[in-house]
C-alpha cells in the first residue's frame, strides 16, 4: 500500500478543484490528492470554442486559476495527467504519465470525473480530422487542425456546436451544421429556436435541419460526410452531440446512479457507498422546478456542488438546493438564454403550463445600442407558478435571464416577476422591462381562464 | 354641475396613464378623464438628461405612448394644459389653456400628481437661468438655456445631478457639481459613493463635495453661485436637490398622508377617502425589506401603483406588494446600481447587518469587453437574509442588480443567492459570478460569527 491521503478526489475540473480547496481551508491539516488525467486543473472546456474564434491566444488563459495556486498557496498535492485505473473499497490505484504506478489509501473519496462527449454509433468517428470538445489539449489539437482545414462540418445544435460554428465563422472558415433534430438547441422550444436558426443562415452558416449522420469517410483523414439526405465533402468534423456523464469509476466501486445516467446523491453529495461523494458533471442535482433528480453538465453547478461536497465531506452540515439548467450563449449577434422548463418539458412532466411570447425593446427607445428582445415565458395555469423562460435579443439578456433565475428558483410566481422591483433608466431598459411585460400579459392570460 | 365621469384622474405621468388605461381595459364603458397640467402625457422626465445629451433628438421621443393613443385607440378623455384648481367631495374644476374652467363630477378619482422638484429656501432660486427638470416642457427650456451657457453648475450629487453632469460633459460644457453632504448618491454607502466621485472627477466634473449653497445672484439671470466655501461664476444652474410628493390636491381634500409626506393608501391604493385613490410619486408604497411603509420616486413602481389602481377602481382585487427602491444609472463610464437598504439604513432600521465589498471581473477573463465590478452585499446578520445590494462596474451591472432585486424581493437570504443558478456563458460572467462571490464571503464572515 502506498501513499495515505485524508481524501482523494478524482478529477481536477470546476468540482474536483473547488471541492478540494474548501477541504484544505476547513482541514489545512488534511492530506488531499487530486488526480487528473490531463495536463491541466480548474479549466473550463466551455471556452475553447472562444479560444478557437481567436479570443484567447494561449489555451492556459481557460485556466481559473493555475496549478501553482492549487499547489503552493492552498496546498493540494495535485498529480496532473495521472490516470485511476482502479479504484476500490479505500483506495485507488493510479498510472502516472511514464507508466509507473502507484496506490494511495483514501478516508473519503470524491468522484468528480465530470461528463466526456457523446459519441455516435456510427463508422468513421475514429479517423483523424474528427474532433470532439473536453479538455484543453482537445482544444490546443483543434486549433492547429482548423488552421489547416476550410470546409468544416459541426454534428450537433446545442451550446457547444453553435458557438463552434459562431467562432469558427468569425475566423472565416466554411461550415456547415447538422442537427438530427428539426430544430437547433433542444433545451429551448421550438418558436424560440426558429429564431437562431435565422441568425445562423444570415450569418452564413450553411444549416441542415432533421438531417441525421450515418458516417464519416477518408483514407485516414476525413474526407466525407455521408447523411441520411446526402453527401458533403470536408476538411475537419467536429462531434457535438452532446455530453454523457463520465462514471467508469463509479462503476468499479459500484456506486448508484439515477435515471439521468449520473451519479445518484443524496443533498450533501454522499453517495449510496460510505465515505464515497460525488459532484459536478457526473452527478444528479434536483431540478428545482420539478422537485426530482435531474442531471445539469454546466460548469456553475459543478462548482456549487464541489463546494457543498467540500463542505460535507469536511464534516459540516451543507446542502446542495438543486438547479435550473439556466444558461446563456452568444450566436452571432444574438444572446440567447433559458432557465427551468420548456414549454414542451413543462407538458412531460405534468404540468398544466401556459406560456406567452412577447417582444420589446431592451432599452429606452431614444437610447443608442437598444434592440429587441424576444421573451418567452412559462407559468403553470393552475398555480401561477413560474415554470421556465426563453430570452433572445442583441443585448441585455443575462439581466433578464438572471433576474428570472433568482425568482425561478425561490418558487416564484408570475405575480411575483410583473411586481419585481428591477432596476430602470434609460440606457438600460424600457420603463416597463421585457420581463415585466411578459408577465403582465401572461398574468392577464392565466387570469382570464 | 359639468360634465360627468366614472372616474377623474389628475395627473397624465406613468401612474395615471397606466391606471387609466387598465381602467378602460376591464370598463370600456366608463368615461375617464385625466387632466394634465403640461402638454404630454405619458412621459419620463428621467430621460431629459439623456435629451440634453444629446441621444433624443425631439422632446416627443420621451413619450412612451403618443396622446393619440389614449384617446383614439383606448377611448381615455385627455386634458392636457389643463390644471385642476379645486378638488372637492365627488368634483374636481379645472381650469383649461385658455383660461376658461369647468366642473366635473367624479364617482371615483385617482390622485396621480407625482412629485416635484425641491427647491432650496435661498436667495435667488427665481432668477432666469435657474432651471428644474420635471415636465417636458422643462426639458425643451433646458436644452435652448444649456445651447448658450458655457459653465453649467448642478446643485445635487443624486441621479438626476449625476445624469446631467454625464450629459453636459458629453456636449462639451464645463460641469461643476455642489452635494451638501459629504458624498454624492445618499441612496449608496459612502465607500461605493467613492468610486463614482473618482468617475465624475476623471472625466472633468469640478466636484464640490459638502459644499453648502447659500444663494444665487445676478441681474435678472443667475451670474454667481455663492456657498458656505466659495464664489464661483456661471452661465446656468440646475437644481437637483431631489424631489418631494406633490400632495396639494390631497390636502384639498383632506387625504392623509404618511410619515413620508407622500399619501398613505393601503395596499390597493385607496386612499382614507372613499373612493379617493392615490398612485405613483405621490404615494408611499411598503418598503419590502422593513416592512413599513415608504416612498419611492421612480417611475417602474409608478406604473404599477397605477397598474394596481385601475384595477382596484375598476372593482378588481388587486394589491401592490411594494418596492426596494431598485435603481441603475450610467455615470461616464461607470453603471452604478443599488436595490434595498444600504448599511447605513439597516443600522437606522434596528437591522444587525453583515456586508462585504468584493471585486471580480464581469466576464471570463480572456473575453474581450469585460471590467472590474465592485458588489456591496448586506445581510441580517442573525437571519441571514439579504437587506441590500449595491453595484458598480463596467457593464453586467444590470443583471447583477435585477437578480438580487429579485431575489431581495422575495425575502431571499445570503444562502439562496450564492446558490442562484445564473447563467454563465464566457461572454457574459465568469464562471463563479461576481455575486456569487460577494454571496461565498458574506456567508463565510456570517457564519464564522
Amino acid at each position: 500500500m502506498g501513499d495515505k491521503a485524508n481524501v482523494v478526489v478524482i478529477g481536477g475540473g470546476p468540482a474536483g478543484m473547488t471541492a478540494a480547496s474548501r477541504i484544505k481551508r476547513i482541514h489545512p491539516e488534511w492530506r488531499v490528492m487530486v488526480f487528473e488525467r490531463s495536463k491541466y486543473v480548474s479549466y473550463a472546456p466551455c471556452g475553447i470554442p472562444y479560444f478557437l474564434g481567436g479570443y484567447a491566444k494561449d489555451i492556459e488563459e481557460l485556466v481559473h486559476y493555475p496549478l501553482r495556486v492549487f499547489k503552493e498557496e492552498r496546498g493540494i498535492e495535485v498529480y496532473t495527467e495521472t490516470e485511476v485505473v482502479e479504484a476500490g473499497n479505500g483506495f485507488i490505484r493510479a498510472r502516472f504519465h511514464d507508466g509507473s504506478e502507484n496506490t494511495f489509501s483514501w478516508e473519503k473519496l470524491l468522484i468528480a470525473t465530470g461528463a466526456r462527449p457523446r459519441i455516435p454509433p456510427i463508422p468513421g468517428v475514429e479517423l483523424s480530422g474528427v474532433l470532439t470538445i473536453r479538455t484543453l489539449e482537445s482544444g490546443e489539437e483543434a486549433r492547429r487542425a482548423v488552421d489547416e482545414a476550410k470546409r468544416i462540418a459541426i454534428i450537433g445544435g446545442g451550446y457547444i456546436g453553435l458557438e463552434l460554428a459562431d467562432n469558427l465563422r468569425r475566423i472565416g472558415k466554411s461550415v456547415m451544421l447538422f442537427e438530427m433534430l428539426p430544430h437547433v438547441m433542444p433545451t429551448l422550444d421550438a418558436d424560440i429556436a426558429q429564431l437562431i436558426e435565422a441568425e445562423l443562415i444570415r450569418n452564413g452558416v450553411d444549416l441542415h435541419l432533421g438531417e441525421a449522420l450515418q458516417a464519416l469517410e477518408g483514407h485516414k483523414k476525413v474526407e466525407k460526410i455521408v447523411t441520411d439526405k446526402g453527401e458533403y465533402k470536408v476538411d475537419l468534423v467536429f462531434l457535438a452531440t452532446g455530453v454523457t456523464p463520465e462514471t467508469h469509476i463509479a462503476e468499479m466501486l459500484g456506486v448508484r446512479k439515477g435515471n439521468t445516467g449520473a451519479i445518484s446523491t443524496d443533498p450533501s453529495m454522499r453517495t449510496n457507498l460510505e465515505n464515497v461523494y460525488a459532484a459536478g458533471d457526473n452527478a444528479e442535482a434536483i431540478n428545482l422546478v420539478t422537485g426530482k433528480p435531474d442531471w445539469f453538465p454546466l460548469a456553475p453547478v459543478a462548482n456549487k456542488m464541489g463546494y457543498v461536497a467540500g463542505a460535507s465531506i469536511s464534516g459540516i452540515e451543507a446542502t446542495f438546493p438543486g438547479a435550473l439548467g439556466t444558461a446563456i450563449t452568444k450566436v452571432f449577434d444574438l444572446e440567447v438564454a433559458r432557465t427551468g422548463l420548456t414549454e414542451e418539458r413543462a407538458i412531460k412532466e405534468g404540468f398544466n403550463p401556459a406560456s406567452v411570447v412577447i417582444k420589446a425593446n431592451s432599452r429606452a427607445s431614444y437610447y443608442p445600442g437598444g434592440s429587441p428582445m424576444t421573451v418567452k415565458l412559462i407559468a403553470d395555469r393552475n398555480t401561477g407558478r413560474l415554470l421556465g423562460a426563453q430570452i433572445v435579443g442583441g443585448d441585455g439578456v443575462l439581466a433578464r435571464i438572471d433576474a428570472l433565475a433568482a425568482l425561478i428558483g425561490k418558487g416564484g410566481n408570475v405575480r411575483d416577476l410583473f411586481f419585481s422591483d428591477l432596476a430602470y433608466a434609460p440606457p438600460f431598459a424600457p420603463v416597463w422591462d421585457p420581463v415585466i411585460v411578459a408577465a403582465r400579459v401572461l398574468l392577464g392570460k392565466i387570469e382570464k381562464e
